[in-house]
C-alpha cells in the first residue's frame, strides 16, 4: 500500500502546485488523476492553446504552464497513479483515509485533497450498437500503454487532437492503422492533420473519411468494425482494437458518495481553509463553490496554500507551524 | 483632474495585476504609489532576488516578475501617479470618490483599491541633528529626479544597493559625489560594491569608509555636512545635497484615517469579495486580513479576481457580468 501524509485526487494544475504549498510544511504528496498524465484539462484538451490570465504570464502554452509546475514541486518528490479513478474512501480508526482506484491501488494518508477541476473526465462514447459489451476488450476509449497495440490491427475514430495524434504515433506501432473520421478536414493542428493526409497517401495508414464506424463484432474480444460510407454502403474490416476519440465530458463520478456537501455538482468548501463538511477532507480549484467562486486557475494557487497550512494544522495539531518565506534561503530550506 | 474606473492605491505586484483583472471587465485603472517606481517591495527591497513561490514559476527574480506584470497588463493602458503619497480621500454626493496626494494631484473615480502592501514605505531616518529641518532643502531619502543633481555636489550616505547604485549613477550626472558608509564592507551586490571601489580608485567619487555624517549645516538650503570618521575626527564637505538611504520601513500611514476597520495595522476585509467596511473600497494583498489569511503575492491575486468582479457590480449595477475566459479569444477581445 501506499503511504503519504495528503493524498491529492486531481493531478491539474491547481492538485500540481498544492505539492509544493505542502511541500514548504514538509508534507509529502501523492498525486492521483484518472486520465494517464498529469496537467488535467489543460494537458488533455488544450495543450497547445495560449493562456492569458496566469499572473505573471502575459502569455503561457497551457502544457508550458503545466511543465512549469512539476519542475516548480520535483524539489518535493511527489508521487502519482495515472489512469486509475478513485473509487472509494474509507476511513480509518485513527482518522487516516484509505482511498482505493478502480484497479485496486490503496493509498493510505492523513489528509485528502480533491483537486478534481470539473470532475472526472468521462470519454464522449459514440452511439455504436453493443460499444459497452466490448469495453476493455477491445474497445477502449484513452491510450494509457501505446505498447498493448504492437502488432495489431487498430480502429481508432475522430477528427480531434488526440485522434491525430495517436493515429500518427501508432501508425509506428501497430501493424495497422485505420482511421475513420465523419468529416474531410479536421480540428486538430494543421500541423498533424497533414501529416495524417501524408502517411494516408504513403499507405501507411487506412483513412476513411466521410465515414462513421456504425457496429462491431466479436465473440468474448473484438474481431470486426463496421464502416459505413458517405453512400451509407458498410464494409467490415478486421480489427482487435477500436479507439473511439471523441473528447471528454466531466462528471463528479463517485465524489457524490462520499459524503460531502454538494452544491450544483460542487462541493461546498469554507473559504477560511477551504476544508469541506468531513474533517481531514479540502476541496480546491474548479471543483469547490462558495460565495464569491471564479473558476480561475489562480484563485485554485490561493485555495492550495491556505489549504495547505490549515492541512499541517489537522496532521500536527500540536506542532506550531514557522512560516517562512521561500525568498529567504530557495526551497531546498525547506 | 484625473478621471478613471478604479484608483488602485499601491502599485506592487498584486496592484499591477488588479488591472488586468479590472481590463477584462472592461474597467480601467489609475494606480498611485509613494514610491518613484512600480513594483513595491520587489522593486524596492529584493529587485535581484529570486522568489520561488509564484506558481508556474520554479524560480523568478523579483524584477523579472514585476516587468512581466506590466507586459501582462500593458494592453489595459493602466496611467500611474508615482512618487506622491495619497493623504485623503473624499466621498462625492454621486457616491464616487477623490483622491488626493500629498502633492496636491487629485484622482476621480468609482472605486478605491488599497493595494498597500505592508503600508506606505518610510524611509528610515538616520540620527542626524536638524535633518528634518533640510528636508526638501537639500535632503532627500529617495531620488525621485536624477537630473535635479546635475552639477551639483552630492553626500549619499548607506551600505546596502540604493547606496550603490545611486553612488554609481550620480558619478556620471553631478560634480562630485561622495558616500559615506560607516562599514567597510557593503551589504549591496559584490558587482555594485565592486563598481564603488573601482570609481573610488578611479578618483570619481569620493569614499568615506568607517564614517557617519554627524551633523549638517545651511542656511535655507543645506551648504555643509559634517562626516566623522572612525578616530572620531570631524571634517567639513560642502554639499548642495545629502541623500540617506538606510533602508525604508513600512507604516499604515495615512490609511489609517480613512474609516476603515482595522486589525492589527491591516484593513479587516470579508473574503467574498475583499470589500471593506466602506462601500466601493476594497483591499487586496499584504495590507488586508481575514481568517486563514496568508500574506503570500498568490493570495493577493486571488483577491484581485474576486475583488474585480465585486466592483463590477458595485460601478454598474444593473448590468449583467459576462464571465469570459482568456483561452477563448485571448485579451485583445476584452
Amino acid at each position: 500500500m501506499i503511504s503519504t501524509d495528503i493524498c491529492i485526487i486531481g493531478a491539474g494544475p491547481v492538485g500540481l502546485f498544492a505539492v509544493f504549498e505542502a511541500g514548504l510544511l514538509k508534507m509529502r504528496c501523492h498525486l492521483m488523476d484518472a486520465l494517464p498524465q498529469v496537467g488535467g484539462q489543460l494537458s488533455e484538451i488544450y495543450p497547445h492553446k495560449p493562456i492569458y490570465d496566469i499572473p505573471g504570464y502575459p502569455t503561457v502554452k497551457a502544457q508550458e504552464l503545466v511543465d512549469n509546475l512539476l519542475d516548480q514541486i520535483d524539489p518535493f518528490k511527489p508521487t502519482f497513479t495515472l489512469g486509475e479513478r478513485v473509487e472509494q474512501i474509507t476511513r480509518q480508526e485513527d482518522q487516516s483515509f484509505i482511498v482505493t482506484t478502480n484497479e485496486h491501488t490503496k493509498v493510505h494518508c492523513k489528509v485528502i485533497v480533491i483537486a478534481g477541476g470539473l470532475g472526472c473526465f468521462e470519454p464522449r462514447k459514440p452511439t455504436i450498437e453493443r460499444l459497452e459489451d466490448f469495453e476493455g476488450r477491445g474497445v477502449a476509449y484513452m491510450v494509457k500503454n501505446p505498447e498493448l497495440f504492437r502488432n495489431k490491427q487498430v480502429v481508432l475514430a475522430g477528427g480531434g487532437d488526440s485522434a491525430l495524434d495517436w493515429t500518427i504515433f501508432l501508425s509506428e506501432v501497430a501493424e495497422k492503422v485505420t482511421l475513420v473520421h465523419r468529416g474531410d478536414t479536421f480540428r486538430g493542428a494543421p500541423d498533424s492533420a497533414e501529416k495524417v493526409f501524408n502517411l494516408a497517401k504513403e499507405g501507411k495508414i487506412n483513412l476513411l473519411l466521410k465515414s462513421n464506424v456504425v457496429r462491431i463484432g466479436g465473440n468474448g474480444h473484438l474481431k470486426e468494425v463496421f464502416i459505413a460510407d458517405q453512400a451509407n454502403e458498410v464494409t467490415a474490416l478486421e480489427a482487435d482494437h477500436l479507439i473511439p476519440l471523441f473528447g471528454l465530458s466531466p462528471k463528479l463520478g463517485p465524489i457524490a458518495e462520499w459524503g460531502l456537501n454538494i452544491d450544483k455538482s460542487a462541493i461546498v468548501v469554507n473559504t477560511e481553509d477551504y476544508s469541506t463538511n468531513v474533517p481531514g477532507i479540502y476541496a480546491i480549484g474548479d471543483i469547490n463553490t462558495y460565495p464569491g467562486k471564479l473558476k480561475l486557475i489562480l484563485c485554485g494557487f490561493h485555495e492550495a496554500a491556505l489549504m495547505c497550512h490549515s492541512a499541517f494544522k489537522f496532521v500536527y495539531p500540536d506542532q506550531r507551524l514557522s512560516f517562512k518565506y521561500t525568498t529567504v534561503n530557495g526551497v531546498n530550506a525547506f
